[in-house]
C-alpha cells in the first residue's frame, strides 16, 4: 500500500497543464471567444496535435506506434514487468468537435501520459506494461458519427471500412491521414488488454453539485437514434383552409412532445437515467405564408437500461402511426444508430474506489449519459471509467472549464487506479 | 343592355392566350419542372415583362405613363368619354415569387387589357376613362414584404420611403428601376379612380369544387405576422437529464399547436374563413445530439374579421407566458405586418353580379384568404375582385395552371363589369 500512496503524489500539475494549454494552441479559435479549439480529423491542426504527442510521448521514454487508422500507443514497460503480459491501457481523444473545449478527450490522454511519468519518477514496477491511447476521431466531426478509432480497436468496425470513409468532399480518412503523415500499419487490439482506463470531463454538473473531485462510472448510457420524416402537402397559409391543410410542423410538433412526454413517463417509473430528445428538425419550405409540406426530425434516446430506450422508441413508433391516421400524413422512419448501454467491470471499478480512499478525494458513483471510446474497449475488455467535474456542466464550447486542480486530482486518482490494475 | 351584351363577346382568348404566354418566356424557368417564371422586381426579366406590357398597351392605343415607383399605367379614354372624368381602373401585377406560375398576376393585368380591346373593337362609348395598371412587386420577393406598388399608389406608403428600400444586397429599390430603366415621374393615385377591379386565379380549389366559371370576392382576409423567439438552454443530449433541460423546441412545439388550435376554436365559433399557420421554424443549433437552445417561429394569422385574427394573437401571448413560467424559457414577441382586412364596395360586388348574368357564368361569392393589391386600393376607393378558377389550387409553384376557356370566361365578365362601372 505504501508505494501506491507515494504514486500518484509525484503526479505534476505544471506538467498536466503545460501539456493541455500547449495542445489547446492547436486549432485554437480567437481568445474572445471563450478557451476553445477547433481540431478536425486530418487537418493541419490535428497534425500538429498529434506530432506533439508523440513528442511528448517520446520525451517520457515510451515506445510508440501508430496503426493503420491513425491510432497512437505509446507503451511504457517497467524494468520488473513482463513485456508480454496482456497491458493495461488509458487513454482518449484529441480531435474536437468544431468550436469545442479544450479539456474534452485532451485531459484523457495527457493525464495518461502523467500517470506513467508519475509512476516511473517513483520507480514504481508494475507487473504489466501500460498503453497511453490516443483514439482517432472520437467526435465524429468529419468521416463518421464518432467513437471512430475505439470502433476499429475494439474490432466493431474493420480496418478497410473505416479506412474508407469519406467527408463531405469525398476525401476519405485513408487519404486524410496519409496526408498528414498518421496513416501507420497494423491494428491496435484493444482486446489484447488486461484492462482499461478513461479519465474524462464530466460535461455535466453533478459532481460541482455534490463538491465530489471525480466521479467513477458505473454504466455508459447506450443510444438510439432516429431519422424521421413527415410529409403533409405545402400550401398557401392564406387560401387553405385549416379543414383542407395537412401540415407537416403541427404533425412534428406532437412528434416532439411525445419524445418529452415518453422520457418523462419512463422515468418516472425507471429512475433518473433516461433522456429523450429531439435536437434536430428542418421544416420544407419554411416560409411564413406556406404551410409546412415536409418536416425532418432526428430523435436521440439515451438510457443505461435498453428496454427503456426501446419503449421511448414504441411510442414514437405509435403516435407516427396515430399521426398518418389523425392526420393524413405521411411518415418514414430509420434507426440508423443504436449502441447498446456498457456497464463497468466490477474490477475496474474497485481499482477507481480503492484509487480514491488511497487519494482521499470525495467521489460519486454515476453514470455517463454522454458516449465515450470505453463503450466500445468495454466490449473485448475490462473498462473503467473516471470523470472530472466541469465547471456549470459546459462543453462542446469554449465554455467548457475544469480547474487545474480538479484536473490534477484527479490523474492522482488514474495513477492509483492504473498502479493497481498493473500490479495484478 | 344590349351593348353590354355584346362587348364581354369580342373578347380574344387568342389575344390573351398570346400575350399570357408571351409573358411566360421572361424568366421561364426548365420547362421538365411545369410551366414556371421567376420574375424578380428591377431584373431583366422584369424589364422583358415590362417593356412587353408597355409596347402591347401602346399597340392598343393606350397612353402609357410610369410612374416614380414603376408603376405602369395604360389610359383609354373612349371617343365620347370625359377625359378629366375618374377613371375606372383595372389591373394587377406581373411580377412572381422565386419558380412561380405563369398566371398569378399575369391574368389580371392582361385580361384588363384585352377587356379594352374587346371595348374598342366594338366601339363603346364609355363615361369615363379606362386605366389599365401594372403595379410593382406585389409578391414582395426583392424589396418588401410584398403590395409595394398598390401600397405607394394608395398613400400607405410614401414615394421615399418605396424608393429607400433594399434588397438583401443593398442595392435600392429605385437603383434598381433606373437600371432597368422603369424609373418614372410622380405617383399613380388611386385615389382619383372611382372604381377599381381586379381578376385573379383563385389559388385555391372552391371554384373548382363547386363548378363555378368565377368567383366574386366579398372581402379578402387581413393579415397579421409575428415573429417570436423562444430561448432556452443548448446542453448536450446525453449528460443533460430531462429535469435540467430548457428545451427551446419543446416550448416552441407547444407554441405550434396552440395556434392551430387556437384557429379552430375561432373556427367553430365564426364561420369558415380563419387560418393560422405556423409556416416558419428555425432551431438552433439544430444538431441530433444537442438540446435545442433557441427557436425562432413565423406566425401567419388570416381572417375577413380582426377580432378574431386578434383572438388568436391573444392566445398565442398568453401561451408564450405560460411557457415562460412552466419550462423557464424567455421569450420575445414581434407583429411586424398587420394588415387589416378588405371588405368589396357593394357597387362594385353588384356591378360584377350583373357582369356574371350578362355573360351567363356560373359564379360564387368567396372570400380571399391570399393578400392583393386590391387590399390597398380598396382603402382610397370602390374596389371589386374576380376569381378564375385554379386547377388542383396550386399557386406559387410551375403547377399553376387555369384553363384558356376559363381565363376567357373569367375575362368577359371582367369586361362586362367594367364597362357597367365605366358607363355610369
Amino acid at each position: 500500500m505504501s508505494t501506491t500512496e507515494s504514486a500518484h503524489r509525484s503526479v505534476s500539475e505544471e506538467r498536466l497543464r503545460d501539456d493541455i494549454t500547449t495542445n489547446a494552441e492547436f486549432g485554437a479559435i480567437p481568445a474572445e471567444r471563450g478557451h476553445g479549439r477547433t481540431v478536425l480529423t486530418g487537418t493541419e491542426a490535428n497534425r500538429q496535435a498529434r506530432q506533439y504527442l508523440l513528442d511528448r510521448l517520446e520525451a517520457a521514454g515510451l515506445d510508440v506506434r501508430i496503426d493503420a487508422v491513425g491510432n497512437v500507443v505509446g507503451r511504457w514497460v517497467s524494468s520488473g514487468a513482463d513485456p508480454t503480459a496482456p497491458a493495461v491501457a488509458c487513454g482518449s481523444h484529441l480531435d474536437s468537435v468544431p468550436e469545442g473545449g479544450i479539456f474534452d478527450g485532451v485531459l484523457g490522454v495527457y493525464s495518461a501520459l502523467e500517470a506513467v511519468r508519475a509512476l516511473k519518477d517513483t520507480d514504481r514496477d508494475l507487473a504489466r506494461p501500460i498503453d497511453v491511447v490516443c483514439f482517432t476521431e472520437e467526435e465524429g466531426g468529419r468521416f463518421s458519427n464518432g467513437l471512430l478509432g475505439s470502433s476499429v480497436a475494439s474490432g466493431n468496425r474493420s480496418v478497410e471500412e473505416a479506412l474508407a470513409l469519406e467527408d463531405d468532399d469525398g476525401v476519405t480518412l485513408e487519404t486524410a491521414l496519409t496526408d498528414i503523415g498518421f496513416r501507420g500499419t497494423d491494428r491496435v487490439d484493444a482486446s489484447a488488454w488486461d484492462a482499461w482506463l478513461e479519465l474524462h470531463v464530466e460535461q455535466a454538473e453533478r459532481l460541482q453539485e455534490t463538491n465530489a473531485a471525480v466521479g467513477i462510472v458505473s454504466a455508459i448510457a447506450g443510444t438510439i437514434r432516429c431519422e424521421i420524416e413527415i410529409v403533409g402537402e405545402a400550401d398557401h397559409s392564406g387560401s387553405t383552409t385549416m379543414a383542407a391543410r395537412t401540415d407537416a410542423l403541427a404533425a412534428a410538433s406532437e412528434l416532439v412532445l411525445e419524445v418529452e412526454a415518453a422520457a418523462n413517463d419512463v422515468l418516472a417509473e425507471h429512475g433518473d437515467t433516461v433522456v429523450g430528445t429531439v435536437g434536430k428538425l428542418d421544416v420544407s419550405p419554411n416560409a411564413i405564408n406556406v404551410v409546412p409540406g415536409r418536416a425532418e426530425l432526428g430523435v436521440d434516446i439515451r438510457d443505461v437500461r435498453y428496454a427503456s430506450m426501446e419503449r421511448i422508441v414504441e411510442r414514437v413508433r405509435d403516435r407516427l402511426a396515430g399521426l398518418e391516421t389523425e392526420r393524413g400524413v405521411d411518415v418514414t422512419f430509420e434507426r440508423p444508430y443504436d449502441i447498446a448501454p456498457s456497464r463497468m467491470s466490477d474490477r475496474c471499478i474497485a481499482a477507481l474506489e480503492h484509487a480514491v480512499s488511497t487519494v482521499d478525494a470525495p467521489s460519486l458513483s454515476l453514470h455517463s449519459g454522454a458516449g465515450h471510446d470505453t463503450m466500445h474497449v468495454s466490449d473485448v475488455t475490462d473498462a473503467g471509467m473516471l470523470f472530472a467535474p466541469s465547471r456549470g456542466g459546459f462543453s462542446h464550447s469554449p465554455r467548457e472549464w475544469t480547474d487545474w486542480s480538479s484536473c490534477t486530482t484527479a490523474t492522482r486518482v488514474l495513477t492509483a487506479g492504473l498502479q493497481r490494475l498493473a500490479e495484478a
